[in-house]
C-alpha cells in the first residue's frame, strides 16, 4: 500500500514538474521552440518518460492550461460565490499581465482549438460554460436582491464580460499601458448599469 | 515602358495569387501544415520564387492579414464616415463567420505578435490605433449632435467595442450558435446608452 501511494505521489509531482517546465520553455523559447524534446530536457526526464505522461504536445499544452486555470481558480475564485466575480476576474487578469506567457498560451490554444479534434477544443467548451454560469448566476442573484434591474439580461451580460476580458488582451499586446483589469471592472459595472457613462441621457 | 508595366502588373498579380494560395492552404492544412513549400506548390511557383516576394513565413502571413484587412475595409468601410462604424464592423464579422480561417489567421498572428520582433507586432499596433480612432471619432460626432451624452467616454467606448469584437470570437469557437455580429451591435448600443438593458434603474 505504501509503495502504491509513493508511486502515485511521485507521478503527480513529476506531472506537475513537467507542466512547470513546459511553461518555462514556452516563455523562453516561444511557441515554435517549445518542442517535447526541449521540455523533457528542462524537466530532467527522458522523452519517452515525458510521453508516458503526455502523449502529444497538444495534450501537454491543454493540460497545462487546465492546471493553470485550476491554480487561478483556487487563488482567485476561492471566495466565490460570496465575492463579486468581476473583481475576481480582474485580479486573475492582473496576474496575467505580470506573466505574458499566460496570455500567449491561451491565444495559442485558442488558435489550435479551431480544429475540433484538438484536445483544447473540448476543454475550452467546458471552461466557457463554467465561466458563463458563474457570471449569469451572479447577475440573477443581484436581480433577486434588487441591486440590478429585471430588464438586464444575465446571459448577455455573462457573454459580454467574458468577451471583454478575452478581447482586451489583444489591444494590450499592442499597447502595454492599457489597464486590463480596470477595463474588465469598468465593463462589468457598465453592463450592470452601475457606471455613470452608461446611463442613457 | 510597356514591358515595365507588364512586369509590374505580373508581380502584383503573382503576389495576390500567393496570398490567396496561403489562405487556401491555411484553411485546408491548419497552421502546422501551412509551410512555405506547400503554399508555393499551391500557388504554382518555385520556393525560391515565393521567397522573392515573401522572405519568411511570418512576413507572408502578416501581409496576408494586411491584404484581407484592406479588402474588408474596401468592402465594409467604404461608407465611413457617413455610416455607423458599429454596423460596418458587424457586417465584417458576419463575413468572418462564413470563413472561420479568417478568425484563425487573426488568432495565430496575435499569438505570434507577442514576440516584439514579429512583423505582425508593428502591423497590429497600427491596426488597433486606426480602429480606435474610427470609433472614438464617431462617438465624438454623436456627442456633438447631442445624440450621446457628454458623460460618455469616447476612448473607453472605442476600446470596449473593439475588445467585444475580438473577444466574442473565443466563445464562438466553442459555441457556433453565438451571433457574433449581433453581440457587437448590442455592445455598441449598450456602450452608447442606446439599449434598454443598460439604463440604470
Amino acid at each position: 500500500m505504501t509503495a502504491v501511494v509513493r508511486r502515485y505521489s511521485k507521478g503527480v509531482a513529476k506531472r506537475a514538474s513537467i507542466l512547470d517546465a513546459a511553461l518555462d520553455v514556452l516563455e523562453r523559447e516561444g511557441e515554435t521552440g517549445a518542442s517535447l524534446r526541449t521540455i523533457a530536457k528542462e524537466a530532467d526526464i527522458s522523452l519517452a518518460g515525458l510521453i508516458h505522461y503526455f502523449p502529444t504536445r497538444d495534450v501537454l499544452f491543454t493540460e497545462l492550461q487546465h492546471e493553470l486555470d485550476e491554480r487561478a481558480a483556487q487563488t482567485y475564485f476561492s471566495g466565490f460565490p460570496s465575492e463579486d466575480p468581476g473583481s475576481l476576474l480582474a485580479a486573475a487578469m492582473r496576474a496575467n499581465m505580470e506573466r505574458p506567457v499566460l496570455g500567449m498560451l491561451h491565444l495559442m490554444l485558442s488558435t489550435a482549438a479551431t480544429r475540433p479534434d484538438h484536445p483544447a477544443s473540448a476543454y475550452f467548451k467546458q471552461r466557457y460554460t463554467r465561466m458563463h454560469d458563474v457570471f449569469a448566476e451572479h447577475v440573477r442573484k443581484l436581480q433577486a436582491t434588487g441591486a440590478v434591474g429585471e430588464d438586464h439580461d444575465p446571459d448577455y451580460i455573462a457573454t459580454a464580460v467574458i468577451a471583454a476580458a478575452d478581447g482586451i488582451r489583444f489591444q494590450w499586446l499592442s499597447d502595454r499601458s492599457i489597464d486590463m483589469p480596470g477595463h474588465v471592472l469598468r465593463t462589468w459595472d457598465t453592463l450592470l448599469g452601475r457606471a455613470s457613462q452608461t446611463v442613457s441621457d
